[in-house]
């Protein structure tokens, strides 16, 4: 049970979002921005590192959404499940290896990343941008994990939820699909 | 040294801020309603869990900054030091212990939030908005902490560089000093 009152029929972070519409916009602002503005990452690719992310801070909504929105933007289910188990031994560039590698490190501190990870990622040809966003879709998403686990909000068992809020959120983003409710709500 | 090249003269998050305007412009947003915005809690006692956390992370630039804005509310620079030392003795309310705990809680793992943490806030008088606030903040500032150390951005050593910074900021906010350059450089 979440620990605020909540809607009960919006799971993780949206029924965050519709308690707090003054902090929402700016949250969804940044995750468009991040996931989906014009990028040399395919949103494929920064999904995947939001979903790897969400994965190591264990956080079942956040891995579970973007893990199903990855997989839709990537039309790959199984590489999605694959990088989230080990993207050393993954089908993904390595470029994309290194990036993750980072992330990874920022999870756990902004100061486990080191010069040696860096080089890494410039060696496979990432630029200040790529790294820069890296680092800082790593961060919103310890963020994120925190606000939906810290509050203790719901979420659904069913891939199948995931599968459909991903369409939505696929095709419109996230700021535009924060008030369209689920097919199944 | 920073990771990538950032404006030398722009320490900490500004730096980045520098570099990438279009995810600046939703965090500091975001980082002013919850700091500044109208609330039932004050600036200060907002700054000091902004504060606490980025102490917890140990992340130098962000626990200095949001120390001395945090100072400057509360006119207390004894009592911001007291707070990151050990809270459960310092001279606050109840009420900002049980939302510390919170803070210390969300900042180690959204998970570790535990039932008795949300009680013991809303025995002290705690309301949905101050408990979800608290974890938001949290949660924010473990995000900019790993933004800010995970690309190794430089933090002064000089407590006046912080002072006159947040001379700026507490007066202004965060969005609207972004770009006012500090009376140092």
């Amino acid at each position: 049970m979440p620990h605020i009152t909540l809607p009960a029929d919006m799971p993780g972070i949206r029924g965050l979002m519709a308690f707090r519409p003054e902090t929402a916009a700016p949250i969804n602002e940044l995750v468009d921005v991040l996931l989906r503005g014009p990028h040399t990452l395919t949103p494929g690719e920064r999904e995947l590192i939001a979903a790897y992310v969400s994965s190591e801070n264990d956080c079942k909504y956040c891995r579970t959404i973007h893990g199903a929105v990855a997989a839709r933007h990537l039309n790959n289910e199984p590489l999605v499940a694959a990088v989230t188990c080990d993207f050393e031994h993954a089908d993904i560039t390595e470029k994309m290896k290194a990036l993750l590698a980072i992330a990874g490190r920022t999870a756990t501190s902004g100061k486990h990343v080191t010069p040696a990870d860096i080089a890494r990622a410039r060696e496979h040809g990432a630029t200040d941008l790529e790294i820069h966003d890296t680092v800082l879709i790593a961060a919103v998403f310890c963020m994120c994990n925190r606000y939906v686990d810290g509050l203790a909000t719901l979420a659904p068992d069913d891939p199948e939820f995931y599968r459909e809020r991903a369409k939505i959120v696929s095709a419109a983003g996230y700021a535009a699909s924060a008030i369209t409710p689920s097919p199944s709500q």
